[in-house]
């Protein structure tokens, strides 16, 4: 059913006020950019996700002075009354939910075509389309910032090719990203996704979490919290020290199948379950994946032990009938935070697009300093959000004095 | 859109058939009273909620033999589609979600007019009726059961003036049910509700429960599992002693209310948060109830404390504006487990039903020897029940040695 | 080398002054007696530990009117200079650390000599002389108070068979002393002691607990809490059921005892840890008793399945040469919180004491009311303590409003 | 009262014994080392502390071919009967316990006089001596280890100077140390230390904890699963934001002074509690410091708060009074753990051994091609501690499959 554009915009425009209210660190930095104006005249051109939350990075960028040039970096995430809600105020915002191909690179192109100063890129559309077809588009560019690691990859296979022309700030790399998307957001929303799907009970049961990085230490901590035993799986031997001193238990997965209950993988690696699993796990055994690609359980494997046809028993559970036993299959395998949840927190976004916007920020207020290349976010970017995200909790705490300064000072030299 | 009888009653065997797979504790138990038959030529009334799990629960009493009369507790949560299951297979099943009092009455009626033996009770309808105005029908009553505190506060009330004609078991006093449904069902539950009505993270928040009872400590127990600070409020010294010694703050409501970011009522009593406490609470704080009823946040004083008209913000959120700040109400202050959760999980529901099996038999062996009162779960049944979820967990443990239980005995009666 | 009598008294006034500072919640009581004076003119004979948390409790008493005769419960723990102070001031006091049987036994008689009528008791050795031996004595005795279990098992051996004199409170029974005594005190301190002996470093380490009662369950908290993996062995099934709903493993103590770097028994039952668990414990195997006798380790059954002479490795360790591996005793398998520790935090003999003290003011004040036998702790003295201790800690709390305590005597009457 | 020399050398054996019961990462190591002899016909010069884990390191390293000689690091620490085991089996060891500065010095210019071409040193004071005094033996040394991070300060002067002559492995500096150091093992001894000193019951108590580093973390973690409250105090933002995401209250000293039980410094710097933190902390407060000087807490000033002298309530305890309250020192404000516990405990010592052992031979292994400088511990001996401790703990992990190893490969390079 058609919504008519104004009543579309009117709610695209509520969607934000919420999403507003949950994300005070950057209407902080708003409130800042908007006395500073340190992006007065700048064009600022982003593919990003067309949610609520983006709305109120490019209203932040706006209140800075910059105009704004909006795509999709995906169609399937476009929240079109957003776009309506932008479009009513005048913003430049290109998307729609579901567009086909042509749509979409037409959106690209229209936000190149805006001449950015700076770009802001999910996945290195921007600035993958300007090094290929637009290379004139790179003259006038200050820089640009990137928030995936698969962004990342194509950017530095770019640098070290000696191809990539201008500085580029890798967001999602900055330690305040790590804290609250890896660890706390996707610790959270990855048990959270796994008990929409489920509703099962994790006190008394076992889960098992197949790879120990940023994330996998942020669910193995929450499933603890919910009451589950943890069990550890790792291939690296100091992240798996790291579990067993935290009190996990680490074996290896084929031993780890026959005991959990729930199973969560991880690695960022393939076939991290697979048939030799399957074989031994107990009856009703829940399989679900949070990493990037659903390649980390063995799929083809998976089908392969089956007797008969997977069914849906549940809107989000698969299961698998291997004759003895039944598996679970969560999510058809796809990352289980975003397929069975929300998502990530506003508290999550409201952290890495402050970090979007002050590393706008800084690109052009240093951004002839940087060269080209991708650049770690600066520790005092790091700092700042950090600083702003204890204002907004209330928190206050204590500076160094003058004698304290000058005491670590001289312990680094003097001694 | 209408659903054919056949098709229904298949959705609903799907929906069975799921709902045995979590429930390994009843399983245990129909196929052993499969085996002894101890229900064989018996007639048990159920008033339940007509659901899947309850369905379980008809199976495993019918495997014992007994013949099932059945009606639904509750309108609003009869599934029809295991109604139809039910009847397909000759269940003499009635409820239709929705029903008017007078069709739920008949339901009531005709159940008591199929003569039962024992009755299972949630809210003492069954028991009500039958003693209200069917009184000949008490006179082949072996006995009852019951499942909620409403029911049995009328039980006793009738007790009490010496009206009581048979012995009744109190299942929802089992410890394992305490355990179960108080603490780590609504403790996971009411959390998960909030969690999915606002996508809030928790790690880094402020939750102040107030409550501190079986249901109180779950809450408190799962929100620091999940990250948050928790801050408790109780008006029982002995409690709050209890909370300050595992670690959680433990101060008065209003000095909380300056605190907290989420609050979450489970006292059993009303007003439990009201305009003193709305006055100084942080903008965007949340409120939540996983209390049985909605009076333990003052709803008319939330309203009074608004300066403009509550708006819906989220499907279960509704925000209150009080000039200086908004607060948000989840599920309109009802009990949040269930209104924006999916209630409690199928193992909580397997012990519950699990005691109500083996409470039945119970009766039927030694209600005799019982007398007509309110009795508290039999040990040996508690004992079974937790012995039973043992096994499915995979769980063994020790038993005495001879030597052992002779040296307990001698220290109890030598010393 | 002896020190002079003014000297030891001023030691003694020294401890006692540092042990008043650690028990605000009877310096509370004291207070309160000190103005209320509701023991005047009644003779109190008390037979306790005579250490400076004792004396603490006697100027509580003394404050409140009684005049005091002690002596002590175990000539092992008798602190002289304790003794010394409170002789010095006037009090008498009998006891000496290592008396033999004599002296200990005309201590015992002194107090009774001193015609109580109010009697403290650490092992029922008062009541149970004035039962046996004096029970002129027991004429004006209005009643007593017993700490301990052995103590509660004599005097409920003299109650069955009609003989008990007097009322009893069983101040050991109480909840606050669970709380205080039984989890969170032998909680620590068992594994403080454990940790004093062996200096080992907890997280990574797999502990056993074997028995999870009260202490039980404080000791697997607080070795979680460490950083251990704690798998927890019971004979109950409720017991191990809440055990593995709390996270922990659950399993037979011979499966665990291939698994676990340190074992504690904690069961009051024999033989807990045999020859078929030395057999499979890892090399290094740590192990300790936390029950109240040393009976749980089977000490013959380890040195019989030793090859050598057991040898101290360290102060409180004995290792046995089992050919293979070598396992390490603590403190000779005695109570290891106190043999390797320093037993009780004074928090927790403030609160034995203070129940203790509010115990002799009930059966001053109830005494005839109460009748010969052993009775609990009214709860009204329990939530005073508790009270007391919240108020210690500097916290407030809540009060039912008018309208609550209405609400909820109406709902438990009017539903 | 002396003992003699050989008695003195069997104490030691044994005590040596019982420490290499402790340490199987290192025996594992002896062991390979013995098999590979990677240091025959090599010369390597210890100045580490003198006790019997330093001689199960020496034992490791004698194992693998090297000709040993050892001087003590701190003449405090010596253990005498270890250094006459030591003797009494060949090994050139010089030290005794409470030694003078001259004989001290002497010590270590034997060491130096004995040719090294590897030195292990705690301290820097064997690469302090041979760049300063004996230039000459630096032409023949492959390269040091270093132990403390006081020594790394005056090792990176030399090199800031360009005046280091050859590679220095920073052993401290390992994530194996940094975790199982500080982390782990300072976090239990910490809280053991206070623990000790004062016999408190950490359950329902408020700890705060000053500084928010590697140790910090462990202490602050360990002091919650010890049942406190925990406050954490901070100047740096990213940590504080880490401390209220982990749950801990975060606030600025001034205000969790007024609040806190028990205080726990340790920042690395000076006067973080001073009088106008004593002026509001609550009476009877106890302050520790668990950084390495006894700066942290204001000494002078806490002495220029009271009233009265000093006074010495317990061994380790000095009480302030300050009038209105007393306040209590631990340990004069040295770092607690040490002072009022057994300082690390064995397994720590056992992992920065191994890594010791293994810096050794990678220096000898790798030494010409690291060149003069401060160089980490190589990711291999990382790895390779976490790998034999896991080993220890019987832990085994999984490797990565050979398509598992092309599938991350590609990932990065192909992406």
């Amino acid at each position: 059913m058609a919504t008519t554009g104004p009543r579309l915009a009117a709610e695209g425009r509520a969607r934000i006020e919420w999403a507003e209210g949950q994300m005070p660190v950057l209407r902080s930095i708003r409130a800042r950019l908007a006395d500073e104006r340190p992006l007065a005249g700048l064009r600022v051109g982003a593919c990003l996700h067309m949610t609520a939350e983006t709305a109120c990075l490019a209203s932040a960028l706006a209140a800075g002075g910059a105009e704004l040039a909006l795509c999709s970096a995906n169609p399937l995430t476009t929240q079109d009354e957003v776009v309506a809600a932008l479009v009513a105020d005048g913003v430049a915002a290109h998307g729609r939910r579901g567009e086909d191909a042509d749509a979409y690179a037409a959106g690209v192109l229209a936000v190149i075509d805006a001449a950015p100063d700076v770009t802001l890129d999910d996945g290195a559309d921007l600035l993958g389309v300007l090094h290929a077809a637009r290379p004139d588009g790179l003259e006038r560019l200050i820089g640009g910032t990137e928030e995936t690691t698969t962004g990342l990859v194509r950017l530095r296979g770019l640098a070290a090719e000696g191809r990539l022309a201008c500085p580029v700030i890798a967001v999602n790399e900055a330690r305040t990203e790590r804290l609250f998307n890896d660890h706390y957001g996707t610790g959270q929303s990855a048990l959270d996704g796994i008990l929409r799907a489920t509703n099962l009970l994790m006190a008394g049961r076992t889960m098992v979490v197949l790879g120990y990085g940023w994330t996998g230490k942020g669910i193995a901590l929450r499933a603890r919290g919910a009451g589950a035993q943890v069990i550890v799986c790792e291939v690296d031997a100091m992240r798996a020290l790291e579990a067993r001193m935290e009190g996990f238990e680490v074996m290896p997965a084929v031993q780890a199948a026959a005991r959990g209950d729930v199973f969560v993988t991880v690695t960022g690696n393939r076939d991290v379950l697979g048939p030799e699993h399957f074989a031994v796990m107990p009856d009703g055994a829940v399989l679900a994946n949070a990493g990037h690609f659903d390649v980390e359980i063995d799929l083809p494997g998976l089908l392969a032990s089956a007797v008969a046809e997977p069914r849906d028993v549940l809107p989000l559970v698969t299961q698998y009938d291997l004759g003895d036993r039944k598996l679970n299959l969560l999510a058809a395998g796809r990352v289980v935070n975003l397929a069975a949840g929300q998502g990530h927190p506003a508290a999550v976004m409201d952290m890495s697009f402050a970090t979007q916007a002050l590393a706008v920020e800084h690109l052009v207020r240093n951004g002839a300093a940087l060269g080209a290349g991708v650049h770690p976010v600066p520790t005092d970017v790091d700092q700042e959000v950090a600083r702003l995200k204890l204002a907004a909790f209330g928190v206050r705490i204590d500076a160094l004095s003058v004698a304290q300064a000058r005491y670590k000072r001289g312990w680094q030299v003097a001694h």
